[in-house]
């Protein structure tokens, strides 16, 4: 199979289980306060230009619910796009850890919310009411979950929205390795220096293993969260094996090598379709993902070429890339699109 | 350092990181559809001589909230010791995990629950009363937080009281192995034969990396705790690599191997104890760990020399062996406690 | 002021507040072991022609989240009417108590839900699959938040659905006594006898005082209910008086008689607007709300006559009648806004 | 029956009856808008000698559980007596609305908590460690659950252990007006004076009908208050009748002359028992309350004399003085005990 299905099939970056083997040496304290968490805090906040805590956990689901229920009080209402993960694919984890807050979706282009938008929704509640629970924060997903872009004056316009209104900010970095990478920025410009409180960063899409993080721009929400990711079950007696696969993940760039790398293909297939007048996208492709429409009888074919992909719905594939994704295997699906697309092949099908 | 303070802050298997490095080529699907979770499906109901459903998740706080949540409803009262690590370790996750469920302590010997303390507070709660919720669960730590170990004879006791009044049974195995090692019997023996519906299934203090699991003999727990577990951020999405590290755990025997090789120092240091009329045990040292009674220059004493333990009171110390702690170490401790306890020690410190 | 602002801004009928006086006599046991709450449930009971338990609540709110909460699991989808009170007005107590459950708006019409778009909601949730939460329950607002009803056949092809993929149905009642006038029908026929398992009953916004109640079709779901709505500090400890209230409300037919009148004085009021070409309603009037399309000086002038009346937006009126508004209060309002609806006074606005 | 069964079995007092009738007249904005709940802040204000912020509840609680959630984080602590209503009777309510919250009892004599016992237990706790959650708060129930008084000293040593650690103090004032009758100070000096920040103020047991109230002291607790009552549905849309009920509970002193009352009555039983050379208080009788140990066949005799009281153990009666509670009963229950616990008595029972 030529597996486009998502990037969280994939390997995870043999630099990342080295540095497990290497951190497997004599004994360290538990639940982090082993020299590798404490490297861990330091590297970051390099990495990020200012003082940052960083939390490692297990899954990404696990750093949105809750960093959200960290900004927000148990009746706050997050906004956030309609097809944001948190809206669509966590089970409400959000709602559950924030204690009954919730999600308002907020409309905008191609997976990402627009400040107009924002503006309207937190106008419609008047502060101190009690009816309706009170604006609490925004959720903002780079990249989008539709393969998009913020751009640095977009998050700055929204996060100044949401400032105006006290409302504070997250933003949902499952992809941030590819953003950052598209946007050619740094980690703080594309995050605190455009007014992101907290970020759940991600690792495991782009060649992680077994955790993601989050990263806490706001020193006075530390505290609260350490405790709570603590019963959360989310804080590993042996930290030091995550926080070695994080720091890893960082070291020498290699994040940025491999969403490069994801992001390339991406384009790569996107170049390959621009060519194909019957290629639909439904939204640009500016990071590692690829949202097609397309017949039934071409994902039909794709299949039985042995191409893996999701169907997000009857007329809706996705391709997603990984970091070890090869230019040949891009070129096979700009081939077998162009095979399956042309007239030809649409009047057999017809 | 000669270290005793955890059992968590030892290595991983050599083995657990070999097999990392065997999942980590090709691709495969996420959130647990890949084979490795299927194996470990198989394999744990092979060890458990029943059809069983294994959840890997990252910590033993995760498993044991979510475990007492599937089993209790949010008005529910769970039993458990009042050293239960549950009642004391772990920021009250199964209050938050369970919406609010609430622990009941039970007196015991040594770290367990007695069947007839259990009887008197179950019958001290009438059905269907409204002020005081009702009794859902009970919970045992196999081994106990003391470092003792329930008998076959107890458990089945304890379960039968529990059955009899409509309760579920979760056992905190959080040092499993060394349970079932001391025991002599099979997994099967040690839970659901004796009554046991949900366990955490211990493995991260046993030599294992960053994942324990929850193990589910009863099916009708099954689904909703699958959802709850992925709204707990409990599910990664590269689930072949939490399984695969559960899958070598309990390879050809590994988890027992380790298990009997620490139960064996902690024999030995008791054995050397058990020579030191000063010596005196807060309970039996029936798997890895040692409570001891210590004055506090003796604690001094010991740090000077080089050992890491706990200090859990002014008088009172605990030892934990790991699985990679060697006879020598023993050896060392028991020399360094001989000589500070001895009257002429005292007396210099008196 | 002549006031259209809501149906709870409203007095308590007379009956009501004798029942509170007779019942203040000699001593009673409380939690609800009175004979007042005996009363009630046998009264209750033959209304609805079959065995239900009714738990008087203090507010609708507490009736709709506790009963959602007693439908579904706290990972559960429950479908609901965008404009439903539980997803515009209760700053979202159904997550709150339901412990993190979610709200999904199907679409339908003016303030219902339809059964083809219940149908494509459902459907588009895999049974089984976790990242999403799973179908739990129906909310249906009769009568609905924009004052029309539901048929019975309606209520019956929606149960239907729900049914057949195992999902609950929950009335929110709040105007129930207006629905079952309008219908004409029996309280069987328009619950439990179309699918309803437990509804909020409501009595304050039609001539109540304090207190709502949540009726129970479904035995099995009564235990658990008891003591959730004790934990959540909806149970009196002097319960006799609240049972009093309910008890009086449904004596003599008194509460289908305020239905009678205020659907009646509603009724009035859209048929004098049938005759102004110039008025726009937004849903039909079938209970006892008139939404209005007015522009903004239309309510300017009528706020300035004198007449109360919620801005829903500023070209959206909300005109409320209570059991005991006038004929002659219908008339002036009618008048009032032929008025200013005339082309003559929208010129001199222009 | 001659009730002493508890002071909710008993009559809601006349004058709060005419007050909601009184009420009952007009229209009123809903939800707490109304002139009656505006009054009542000022007449609270008043009462209080500050600036306080009333919120009228349907139950003690609601008002405790509200109050607490409202004081700790979701991962706090909150340290009671093990005698504290919230921690015996309130089906863990705190645990729920504090979303998961733990009680954890100090030790004491008669129902109270000691101010050195809290000073050990908060001692126990390390600021920061994140393993046993965080000291929240301290819960206070005035007067005692086991009709017991705090003496103004005795408050003022334990609020301020509360704040030299950054707790905060809440008060379940269930019989406040008891407390307050019998220590003769001021509701200032009794509360926030001595360092209380938010109260649970009862009504339902001294006369009142169907709410009670919590008063905060702290403003900075109110808006988020606000919010949690609604969504807890504690917030009616006819508030004005819960508002008028207090009002009038507090008017002309009318709350401390029935708590004066029931004072007295059992001021007069236990005059009597002193006499009474084998009667054993459980505590000293200092409200309107009475623990009394007694054999069981005594406690036969007197359910066949015609008394109700509760068996809280089976060597524990509790009797329980209603404002209206006549001296004639009180005669006529120390003349039974008399009789029943006389040497012959106890050698015919034998």
């Amino acid at each position: 199979m030529i597996d486009y299905r998502s990037d969280n099939t994939g390997r995870a970056a043999p630099e990342i289980l080295e540095a497990l083997i290497r951190a497997n040496r004599d004994t360290a304290l538990g639940y982090g306060a082993d020299d590798w968490t404490a490297s861990l805090q330091r590297r970051f906040s390099d990495l990020f230009e200012t003082a940052v805590r960083v939390f490692p956990v297990a899954t990404g689901t696990a750093a949105n619910a809750l960093s959200l229920a960290a900004v927000s009080p148990s009746w706050g209402i997050i906004y956030c796009s309609e097809a944001a993960h948190i809206n669509t694919s966590e089970a409400n984890a959000a709602g559950f850890f924030g204690g009954g807050l919730k999600l308002a979706p907020v409309a905008g282009e191609y997976g990402r919310i627009s400040a107009a938008a924002l503006c309207d929704a937190v106008a419609a509640i008047a502060p101190g009411q009690i009816h309706r629970g009170q604006p609490a924060a925004i959720n903002l997903t780079q990249a989008s979950d539709l393969g998009t872009i913020y751009s640095l004056a977009e998050l700055q316009a929204i996060a100044e929205i949401a400032k105006s209104r006290g409302l504070r900010a997250h933003m949902d970095g499952a992809r941030f390795a590819n953003a950052v990478a598209r946007l050619g920025c740094s980690p703080a410009e594309a995050t605190w220096r455009c007014g992101i409180d907290i970020m759940s960063f991600g690792a495991t899409k782009n060649g992680g293993l077994l955790c993601d993080a989050i990263v806490v721009f706001k020193p006075e929400l530390v505290d609260g969260l350490a405790v709570q990711l603590r019963r959360a079950g989310q804080v590993w007696s042996k930290m030091r094996f995550a926080s070695a696969q994080l720091l890893a993940y960082v070291e020498n760039g290699l994040w940025l090598q491999m969403a490069r790398a994801s992001n390339a293909i991406a384009a790569q297939i996107a170049a390959g379709l621009a060519e194909l007048p019957a290629a639909r996208l439904l939204a640009p492709v500016e990071a590692n993902e690829i949202f097609l429409e397309l017949p039934n009888h071409v994902m039909d074919a794709l299949e039985a070429d042995g191409f893996g992909f999701y169907r997000r719905s009857k007329t809706l594939a996705r391709f997603v890339c990984r970091f070890d994704a090869t230019e040949a295997e891009a070129d096979a699906l700009v081939g077998a699109l162009r095979r399956h697309l042309s007239p030809a092949s649409a009047r057999a099908a017809g």
